[in-house]
C-alpha cells in the first residue's frame, strides 16, 4: 500500500424526493443564488421550473446561466462568474451533469477573483476562496457529485484539462435517481463505461492494496450487472439507483486508497478525441481504454489479467480479458473504434498532434510521441 | 434501497510515517493541547515520548490525562473534560484504542459546557459546539478514528451507552500502522472479530443495497484472509497494514449506504456482558453474534445463508453459514461461549437484569425478554 489521505466533506443526500431538503440546505449558505445548468434538458424534464418553484417560495435571490455544454468550456464558466460576481451570490446550485457540476467548480473559485478561469488549470493561480456550491446530478456517470475534480475545454488553446482543490468540493450533493429516468439510452451507456473507465484508472495505478481492488471490482460488477438491465429497461427506477449510486463511488476517492496516484492515461488520451470532434466523453473511453490495454499489456499484462479474472470469474489472459471488455463495451452499444463514431477526414495527424500539443500521460504508464503513434493506430 | 445521507468530514492520514506532519495538522486549531491516552502501553511503547517531544519542541502547551480504561467511563471523561476547561485548550489528541478516542469524543464535548459528560448520552443535554479533536489510533478495531460514534460506560447507572453527533468526528486520524505491531495476540484478534462485527451490524441492518453488500462482504474476507495470518506473525507490517485499513473502513459510514439503520443488537447484548464481566469489547461480540444468529435464523436464515455462502464462497444454509463463522471465531482464539471467559458464579441472572435495565435491542431485529432469555441461554 501507498500512504494514502482520506478527505470527502461532501454531504451526499441519495434517494427518492431528497429534493425536499434543498431549500433549507441552501439558506444556510445564503440567500443570493446563481443556478447554472445545460443545454435546456432540465427545463424540458420540468425539473427547472420546481427548483424555481422552490428557490422563489422561499424567498431567494436567483441569477441564472444557461447553455452548458456537454463537454464544456472555459467561456461558459467566466460568463457565469461574471454573472454571479454582478450578483454578489454566496451560494451556487449546478443543476445537470458533470459538465455542469464540473464548471461550478471552477464558477465558485472565479467568482472571487479578478482574472479567468482558466488560470487555475495551467497553476498560473491559486484558488484562496470559494463560493460554496451545491449540485444536482441529472446523470449517472463523472462522479462529480462527490469529488472536487473539474476538466474544462480551452478551444482557443486547444487543451482539455482537469483541475481539483479542497475548495471544489461540492458542499451538499442531492442524488435523486428519478432524475435519471430520462436520460437517452446512448447517454446511459456513456455514463456507465464512464464509471467503469473510472475503475480502471484506479485499478491501473501507482500501489497496491488487496482491499481497495476489492472496492473497485465490486464497483465494476454492480455496473456489469445492472447496466445492461437498465439499458433495457430505461424507466427502471431500481436499477437507476444501482447505477447512479455506484457512478457516485467509482469516483468520490475510495478507489483510491492505498494508491498514490491513478493512472488517468486514457482519460488524458480521450480527452483529445473529444476537443476535436466532439466525442461524448464516455464514448471516448470506450474507444481508448481497450487500445491502451492492448498497447501495454507487455507490461501490465497480469494486472489486465487479473482484472479480467476478478470481472469474469473466471481465469483469464490478459488478451482475453481485453476482448471481454471491449465486447462488453459493445454490448452496451459504445463505440471501441473511433470509425463507429463515422466522423470523416484524415483522423491520425490531428489527434497525434492534440497528444503532443496536450501533452498526453499517464500517472503511472508513461507515454512518448511513440506510444501515441502505436495507441491512435489501435483505436482508428 | 433505503434513502441515505453520506456524510463524513474526517481527514485520515494513512501509512508509514504519517505522524511527521502532527505538529502543523494540530497549529491549525490552537497551541493548548489536551493529550488524552490509556493505561500506560503508549508510555511502554515510545508513543508518549515521541508526541510530547513533537509537541515541545513546536511550543504547544500541554496538559494531560492518562488512564483512559479498556471498557472507557464516564468518570474519565469528566475529569479528562475538567482538566481541558481549566487550561482552556484549542484541541485535543486521542492516543490509544477505541476507548481514549471515544472517551475524547465526550470530552470534546463535555469541555464547552457545565454539565457532566453523561446527559449527552440519555439526551437530556445536545451539544451545540465541541473542542476539535485529532486522534491516533494504537489499534484497529473499533473504527472509531472515522467516525463520530463514542461508547462509554455508567457503572453507577449500570449502563454502556452510544452517542454520536456531527460534532464528533475526528477533524483528523493519523494512522501508522506501525503503531499496532506491538498488540498482543488476544487484542489483535478481538480487534479483528470486532470488525467482522461491524459488518455484520450493517449486514442485518434495514435496507438492501447490493454495491454496499459488496463492500461489506470485501471488508470481512481481506479481514477473513489477513486475520488468521497477522495473528501467525504479529510483526508484520503489511498485515497490520490491511487489518487497520479493514477496521477503518468497517465503521466510517460506507457500509450503511442505502440502509436506514444497522441492526445492533448484538453490540447491545454485547454491553451488558463488558459492563458485567469487563469481556473485552470485541470477545463479546464472538460469543453474542453465532447465538444472535441461531436465535433469529428463522426470521433472517436467508440473509444469513447468503453471508455464508458470500464468504465462504459455495452455497451454505443458514445453519452451516453459522457454524463456520463461529469456527471462524474460534479459530481466532475468541471466546464463542461465554464460559470460554472462565467467570464465576451465577451469570443467567445478572445479564438478564442487565439486559432489561440497558433496554438492549436491535435497530432491525427486536427483542423482548423472552428473546434475552433464549439468547443468553445460547451464549453460555
Amino acid at each position: 500500500m501507498e500512504n494514502f489521505i482520506a478527505y470527502n466533506p461532501t454531504t451526499l443526500h441519495f434517494g427518492k424526493n431528497v429534493l425536499t431538503m434543498l431549500g433549507s440546505t441552501l439558506k444556510e449558505y445564503g440567500n443570493r443564488v446563481l443556478l447554472v445548468y445545460g443545454k435546456g434538458s432540465v427545463k424540458k424534464s420540468g425539473l427547472y421550473d420546481m427548483i424555481m418553484g422552490v428557490l422563489k417560495t422561499q424567498g431567494f435571490e436567483i441569477c441564472e446561466y444557461g447553455g452548458i455544454k456537454p463537454n464544456p468550456v472555459i467561456e461558459d464558466v467566466d460568463a457565469a462568474a461574471a454573472i454571479g460576481r454582478q450578483h454578489n451570490v454566496n451560494v451556487i446550485l449546478a443543476v445537470g451533469g458533470g459538465s455542469v457540476i464540473d464548471s461550478v467548480k471552477i464558477i465558485s473559485v472565479t467568482i472571487p477573483v479578478n482574472h479567468g478561469g482558466w488560470e487555475f488549470f495551467g497553476g498560473e493561480a491559486k484558488p484562496v476562496t470559494a463560493i460554496p456550491f451545491i449540485a444536482i446530478p441529472t446523470l449517472a456517470a463523472t462522479g462529480s457529485e462527490m469529488n472536487p475534480f473539474a476538466v474544462v475545454s480551452n478551444h482557443a488553446q486547444g487543451q482539455k484539462s482537469a483541475f481539483g482543490s479542497p475548495l471544489t468540493f461540492p458542499k451538499h450533493s442531492f442524488l435523486d435517481p428519478a432524475l435519471t429516468l430520462t436520460v437517452p439510452k446512448n447517454h446511459t451507456a456513456y455514463g456507465i463505461a464512464d464509471l467503469i473507465a473510472h475503475c480502471f484508472e484506479a485499478w491501473f495505478g501507482v500501489g497496491e492494496s488487496t482491499l481497495t481492488d476489492r472496492f473497485v471490482i465490486s464497483i465494476i460488477r454492480e455496473a456489469m450487472d445492472y447496466g445492461p438491465k437498465l439499458l433495457g429497461d430505461l424507466h427502471n427506477y431500481e436499477y437507476r439507483e444501482r447505477i447512479m449510486f455506484s457512478a457516485t463511488m467509482a469516483l468520490n476517492g475510495m478507489t483510491m486508497y492505498g494508491r498514490s496516484t491513478g493512472d488517468w492515461g486514457v482519460h488524458s488520451a480521450g480527452h483529445c478525441l473529444s476537443l476535436l470532434y466532439d466525442v461524448p466523453h464516455g464514448a471516448s473511453l470506450t474507444i481508448v481504454f481497450p487500445a491502451w490495454m492492448r498497447h501495454f499489456k507487455g507490461q501490465i499484462g497480469n494486472r489486465i489479467a487479473q482484472l479480467g479474472s476478478s470481472l469474469f470469474d473466471e481465469p483469464l489472459t490478459a488478451d482475453e480479458s481485453i476482448d471481454r471488455i471491449e465486447a462488453f463495451f459493445k454490448s452496451l452499444g459504445c463505440p471501441t473504434r473511433l470509425s463507429d463514431m463515422n466522423i470523416p477526414g484524415d483522423l491520425y495527424q490531428p489527434i497525434f498532434e492534440s497528444m503532443i500539443h496536450s501533452k498526453v500521460n499517464g500517472g503511472n504508464m508513461k507515454m512518448k510521441e511513440e506510444d501515441y503513434e502505436k495507441l491512435i493506430r489501435l483505436y482508428l
